[in-house]
C-alpha cells in the first residue's frame, strides 16, 4: 500500500493577527510545520497550535525561519553559515518546549520561506540547519524539496529526510520549480493540482511546465494554509488520496 | 561544612553590543543566569554563554525575562499569568536547545528585572511561572528572593528552589530590600558587602537598613555582572567566603 | 447648525497580516487615526493607509503607541513620562513624513490603547504626550477622552482638544466609561449605539449605565474598524447623524 | 580656501548598551549621522544626540538602516525599491521630529551598513532613498560613496549630493573600496590615514592598494565612530587638515 505525508505550514497568526485555516487543516493533514516566533507565531499562538495538532495526532514540526516579523520570513538576508546554525537551535528548543509541556515530541523541522530556498540551494547553509537538527535530536527528519542542497545535507549527517513535493506548483524538467513570476506557475485549478500529487504519490511522475514526463519521487506534500482554496484543495486532495488507496501518515508513523 | 551558591547574569550582550565582564566572572561564581532573547542575549551570544559556562562547570539558568529588549526587561508590563507562563516556557526551552547541543543541561531558572519582582509579590505569576518550570522539567531548580511569592511557587509544585540574598543591597526588618530609591540601599563599600555576604552564608543573619540584627537564610547569592566594580567584588566575596570555609557550589551540585 | 467628528483607528495591518475594514470605512469619518509602527502598521501600510486617507480628504492623525507589536499596545508598560514624550515624537515625526509626501498635513495626535488609558489618567504621563504634540507642531490637535488628564494637559498647554465619546459605550455618572468586565459595557445593539451618538451629539446627553441621563459634551465619536459590525454601525450612525441635521466634519474643517 | 566635510556616525548606543565616543567625537566633526532606530538608537538616544549635535553646531543627518537590530544593520537583506522608499521616509520623519524639537533642521541623509552598500551599486535601490529624500525635503542633502548609483540618483532628481571618501581604507584603481577581506584593506597607521585624507582634500588624488595615484574627488570624509583609536584619529586628521589650511565645515555652511 502506498503512503504519503500531507504536510501544512500552521500557527502563523501573531499577537491581534489571524491567518490560516488551523483547524479545518488539521483534521486533513498529518504533518504540521508550526512558526516558531521569527516570521510569526508568538508564544501563545505556539501553544494553542501544538496543543491542537497533538489532539489530532498530527505529528509537530519547527518552522524555522529568518528573524524578520516584518517580511514574514520571505526577504532573503546574508546571513552566515553560523548564525543559520544558532537561529534553528534557538527555535527548535522554542518549539520543542511546548511539545515537551504537552506530552509530546518534535518530530521534524522545514526551513521556511526565504530560509527554505537559501537551504535548498546553498549548501554552507543546508549544512548548518542540517547540524543543529542534530545536535538537537539526531531523530529529528528534515524536510526540503525534493533534489536540494537541504535533504543532501540531512542525508549526509544519518539524520531521517523528507523529500517534498507541491500539488499546486509546475516543475521544470530538472526537478526545481518554475519561478512563480512565469505565468502558469501556480496551478490554480483544484483538478488539476490533484491530479499532480496523485501522479506524484501513485507513479512517481510529472508532467512539467513545458509538457515532459519527468520522475519525481516524494515523501510529503506541501499544501497551503492560507488563501481562499486552502481547505478546499486540501480536502479534495486528501479524498482523492484515499480513493487510491493511498495511506495519509507522517514519515515517522508506524 | 557550609556551602553556598554565587549566582550572576550573563550572556547580555546583543547583536553588536556588549555588556558584562563574562569570561572573568564565571572563573569565580558556580551558576549562571544566561539570557534568553528577550531582555538580551542573541542566539549566538547564548551559545557562546552556554559553551563557555559548560567549560567552566558552572550550571546554567533560563534568565527569563518579559519581551523588551529596548528597556533591557526593566520595565513592567501588565501580562496575564498565561502570557508569562507561555513566554516562560518559550525561553526555557531556547536556552535549553544550546545546553543539550553543548552535552549539558538546564538547572535552574530564575526570572529578570521587572519580571523577577512582578514574580516576586504577585502569587499568579509566580505560579505561571513554577507551571513552565515544571512542564518543561519538574527537576529545574527555581532561584527567586527569599521569602518571595515565586519560592512559595516553587516548593507548592514540588520543584526544587533556591532562596536568592544580595551581598551589596540593603534589607528591611520584614526580609524585603530597601527601595533602590533610597540612599543606601546599594552597599557600594565592598567590603561591607562581603561582610554582608558572610553574615549571610555563616551566621543566617543581617543586620537590616534601620540597624536590627534578623534571619536570613540564603541558597545562592547573587552578583553583579555589569558595573565598574563587579569583578573586583566577585573576588574579594569569593574569596572570604573561601576563608572561611565556605564551599561554592550550584545548589544541584554533589 | 451643529457638528461632530467621526474617527476610527485605521492602518492597523503589518507585514502580511491584514486587520480592519479601511477602505470601506474612509467613506464614512472625517478623521483616521494611523498606526505608526509600535502596535500596528509597517511603512508601506502606514504610506497606503495616508495616501487613501488623504484621497478622501480625511484629516489624519498620529496614533502613537507603547512599543508593543505583539500585544498590540494594549498591555500596560511602567514607563517614564520621558520616555512617553520621545516615543510620541517618533511616531509623530514617522507619520508626518508619510503626510508630506502625500502632499497633506498631519492634523491630529491620539495615544492607542494602553497609553490612551494611562495618558487619561496619569498627568505626568499625558503632559509628556502634549509636550511632544507642542513641539512637533502647536496647531497639532490632541484627541483624548472626554474629560481625562490628556485633555487637561493639551488645554493647559494651549493646543486644540478634542473630546471624544463612543456611541457603543456605556459611561457612568461621572463621565467615566464602565469597565468592559461588566456585562452590558459594550452596546451590542445598532440601534441603541445610534441612538447614544444622537444623544450626545444632538443634546450633549447620554444615559448611564445605570439609568441617569448626564451631560456629555463631544468633538468628536470614536468608531471600532474592526468587528464584524463595525462598517454596518459607522454606515447607520453615519446615516442617522445626517438626518439629525448634523455635518461630519474634521474638528479643524472649516 | 579648501574645504571639506567631516562626518561620523553617531547615536549607536541602544537601551541599556553603550556604544561610540559621541561626546568626543561632536566636537572633531561637522556633520553627525544619527541611527533612527532601525539598527541602532532608540527614541530617547535620538533625542540626546540631536540635542548634543545641536548644541555643538554640527549638521545633522539621519542615518537610515535595514531594519536589523540584531544585525546592526550590516546584512544585505531582498528587499524591494518600495520598501526602501518607506522604510527611508519613514526613518527621515522620526529623526526630523526630533531635530524640530531641538529648534533645528535635518540636513542630510546616508544610508547605513549594508543599504549604503547596496545603494552604492544598484540604481533602483538608489533612486527609492533618492526619491524618499527629495518627498521629504528637496533641499536635504544624499551622502554617498564617491562614483556610486547612490550620488548618480541623487544628482538625476536635483538634490544637493556630497561625495565621501574615507580615510582610512584602501582604494583600487576605479574607484571602488579595496574589500575588507583584502590584507592591509584598512590603514591602521594612523599616520597613513592622516596622509591620504590630506591627500584627498588638497589635491584630489590618492594612492591605490596597488600603487598607482589616481584622482579622488570628495566633499566629506567618514570618521569612525568606534574602536580604539577613533578619537585619536579624528583628533590627528583634524589638526592635520587645519595645518594644512583647510576649512573643515558641513557641505550646506556658508
Amino acid at each position: 500500500m502506498k503512503r504519503i505525508d500531507l504536510n501544512c505550514d500552521l500557527g502563523e497568526s501573531f499577537g491581534a493577527w489571524r491567518m490560516g485555516e488551523d483547524a479545518a487543516l488539521l483534521e486533513l493533514i498529518s504533518s504540521a510545520n508550526i512558526a516558531c516566533g521569527f516570521h510569526a507565531g508568538d508564544p501563545t499562538i505556539m501553544q494553542q497550535t501544538v496543543r491542537l495538532a497533538a489532539a489530532r495526532n498530527v505529528a509537530i514540526g519547527a518552522h524555522v525561519s529568518l528573524p524578520d516579523l516584518q517580511g514574514f520570513g520571505r526577504r532573503e538576508m546574508r546571513v552566515s553559515a553560523d548564525e543559520v546554525q544558532v537561529m534553528t537551535l534557538y527555535q527548535l528548543g522554542a518549539l520543542a518546549a511546548f511539545c515537551r509541556a504537552a506530552g509530546t515530541r518534535l518530530a521534524h523541522v522545514k526551513p521556511h520561506g526565504a530560509l527554505y530556498n537559501m537551504a535548498a540551494r546553498d549548501r554552507a547553509l543546508a549544512d548548518a540547519v542540517a547540524r543543529a537538527a542534530q545536535a538537537f535530536d539526531p531523530q529529528l527528519r528534515l524536510f526540503g524539496r525534493a533534489s536540494s542542497a537541504l535533504l543532501d545535507a540531512g542525508t549526509a549527517l544519518g539524520l531521517p529526510v523528507a523529500a517534498e513535493a507541491f500539488a499546486d506548483r509546475r516543475y521544470l524538467a530538472d526537478g526545481s520549480l518554475q519561478p512563480r513570476s512565469d505565468t502558469g506557475a501556480v496551478i490554480e485549478d483544484t483538478a488539476l493540482a490533484v491530479a499532480q500529487a496523485r501522479g506524484i504519490v501513485c507513479d512517481g511522475k510529472i508532467v512539467t511546465a513545458h509538457g515532459e514526463s519527468v520522475t519525481l519521487r516524494a515523501d510529503t506534500l506541501c499544501l497551503h494554509g492560507d488563501g481562499a482554496h486552502a481547505v478546499q484543495l486540501a480536502r479534495e486532495l486528501r479524498a482523492a488520496l484515499e480513493q487510491a488507496n493511498v495511506r495519509i501518515a507522517a514519515p515517522g508513523a508506524p
